[in-house]
């Protein structure tokens, strides 16, 4: 059983780094923020003299090994960075699930032979540079180490850049490769499990998503002489687009998901036609063959709408992972446990990506998920309720139990 | 006659201030650039002994004094600020044009009794202080000497600010609130002279504007776990509502103009759905009672759209301008030279706004256009042809030779 308020204190201390008035966190990838909330679980992890590694990639790993630790690992974990004003339980109650239950395996002596760790990975979450769960990613080998360094924020700086000046660029050689399994447990992000009144969410897989940049050039020109059939108006172009597509996917009334979050216009003046608009697309779909074919349909609808507006078109791929499925045996184990002990839980897909879609590569992979109270997440107002979390809490401790070789 | 050769250098000169990769100009009101060009400008009018004063609004006059300087003086002039990345002719020209016209009463010697004056105005563009005609503006007692020198730009700069930076706060006594006659000439930043085989435009007056911010609030949330139904995307939310608009105009088939130059999304990340989208609306129209009508239509469309997709709505009023009529008596003199002279001109309204609009209401004023060749204004590639700017320039000297008191 976990001790939950040795993990609310905890909590606490990390929601106030980077904390927000609104009750949210700040804390992008690589800031001075996560530099103390690193810092912070680090003296955590000393604390209870687990090993430190850090490595390449910016990941800490804190281990507590095993009688043979020549064995492939059990690893927890997620990550400690937020999107811009996010809320308190996005990654962070992962990160503190995993250093739990090992406090746990220590207060109680547990002899085990492979080790355990618990880890925090690097800008999981692509909002400040933008290729999410790319650190995984690059120990699963979907990313070349390359890939993640060159990686810029909108400033122009790099990932190496920001490693190097928080103080977290650590050793390649201490990257794990291969695990013998990966558990993350992590909020619902949305209102399934609410709305289904459930406990906890028994995670079968991931939707696939396809991001996407479109920019539209036509003509600056003035607002006022330029007559309406004369322009080429390239926000009037990215609106049409952006309607049309979230017409198609309303229309389609399935389980395709559209979102533009980006969407931006130049030169930026009121009285100035724009010569250019540039929008972010993301398209998620948990079937592979209907997802390819959705970004198909996307782009197309795109392309014409430009020819019809005049306009030129440049449509930039991204991002694209294509949805996962993790290992049916825990997915099982989770449900047994849910049934022993009384706890109200759902299968589900993920609607949202996490690390433990890149870990699925290189470990036997699960996830466990907790309600999120008004099924809302990238947001201040995140929340969910700390009998759900200790009940998933306990969940995911009983199936390291299970796991565990000893 | 105008020594156009002469106006050509000073023009050369003042393009390369500010001077864009793709031949534009880049001079926002009261940056490095615009000082730049004041100095310019300043020293011009002092080389050929013209008094300077400069008023605490930061409007520069060249004055030619008239042997009755207690008489109302006709004054010529336009504005050296640009938009971002705008032309080389906007504004500038006819700040030439009237510094050109006092060169040349110069140059012969001619007796006058009113002062003649050559005016630069202070942010005539609004780009960068989001209150285009500002300075105008408070001379014809539209705005307050507050309303001007607090306005601020993007980064919290006021005007006031500003003009003591670029050492441009000149003294209250020094503005002109009473004039004879007022002139400008423009390009006329459309497609309509250059369309009709026109050397010169005679302008009748300006259409109204009507400018308006509009802000729609839903709640950010995951672009992965949030059901399409079940969102309340502001990005979305402010495309509909763009679209209608849009629309509407275009079914309207009038002479109605809209134009979206601002749209922008927050947080502005790629799989957060928009908490907040924010975008500008530009209206106009020749007529005021329909021009008023459009406003409240375009009001209705705003808000019945954010009822509908469950969005909060703000619509903030930025700027209202009703349309404008200049002197009878100096389009029909402007005819008549056209018709002596055989320079094809063609009556017009204007599409854009000048300090014309304000001036009219204090002097007799009058607008003279030269077509932009490919109908582009706001833009680098904004363009006229040299005889027909020569051809402008001189029926504008015309018209002062007609007017000025002997
Ligand atoms: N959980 C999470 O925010 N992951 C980032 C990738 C995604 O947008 O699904
Ligand atoms: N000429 C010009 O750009 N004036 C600014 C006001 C307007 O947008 O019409």
């Amino acid at each position: 059983r976990v001790n939950i308020e040795r993990v609310k204190q905890k909590f606490n201390k990390l929601a106030s780094i980077g904390g927000t008035a609104n009750g949210g966190v700040h804390r992008l990838a690589l800031s001075d923020e996560d530099r103390e909330a690193r810092n912070l679980f680090v003296e955590w992890l000393k604390e209870r003299e687990l090993e430190v590694n850090i490595d390449d990639l910016g990941n800490i790993y804190g281990i507590k090994k095993g009688t043979d630790p020549s064995l492939p690992p059990l690893v927890l974990g997620s990550h400690l960075d937020t999107v811009p004003y996010g809320g308190r339980f996005d990654g962070t109650l992962g990160v503190l699930t995993g250093l739990e239950i090992i406090e746990n395996l220590i207060d109680e002596n547990q002899e085990h032979t492979q080790s355990v760790i618990v880890v925090n990975f690097t800008n999981e979450e692509g909002a400040r540079f933008p290729k999410p769960m790319i650190s995984s990613g690059v120990l699963a080998n979907k990313y070349t180490t390359k890939d993640m360094h060159m990686l810029r924020d909108v400033t122009g700086k790099t990932i190496k850049d920001e490693l190097d000046r928080i103080g977290y660029s650590g050793k390649r050689e201490n990257r794990i490769t291969k695990a013998d399994k990966f558990f993350e447990l992590h909020i619902e992000q949305g209102p399934a499990l609410i709305e289904q009144g459930a406990s906890a969410g028994i995670v079968e897989g991931i939707q696939g998503l396809s991001w996407h940049q479109v920019t539209f050039e036509g003509d600056a020109d003035h607002a006022g002489p330029s007559p309406m059939a004369f322009r080429k108006d390239a926000g009037v172009g990215a609106v049409k687009a952006m309607y049309r597509l979230h017409e198609w996917v309303s229309s389609a009334g399935d389980e395709t998901m559209i979102t533009f979050g980006k969407i931006k216009t130049e030169p930026d003046v009121v009285n100035v036609i724009p010569g250019k608009a540039v929008f972010s697309v993301d398209i998620r779909h948990p079937d592979p063959n209907i997802l390819q074919r959705r970004v198909e349909e996307m782009k197309q609808i795109v392309i014409e709408t430009s020819l019809e507006t005049r306009l030129t078109n440049c449509i930039e791929d991204l991002s694209y992972m294509p949805p996962v499925v993790f290992s049916s045996d825990l997915t099982e184990q989770l449900e047994e446990i849910c049934l022993k002990e009384s706890i109200p839980a759902v299968r589900m897909y993920s609607g949202a990506g996490h690390d433990a879609m890149y870990m699925n590569r290189i470990a036997e992979t699960v996830m466990v998920f907790v309600p999120s109270l008004n099924g809302k997440s990238h947001n201040e107002a995140e929340e969910s309720r700390w009998e759900d979390i200790e009940s998933c809490m306990n969940l995911t401790a009983e199936l390291v139990t299970l796991s565990l070789h000893s």
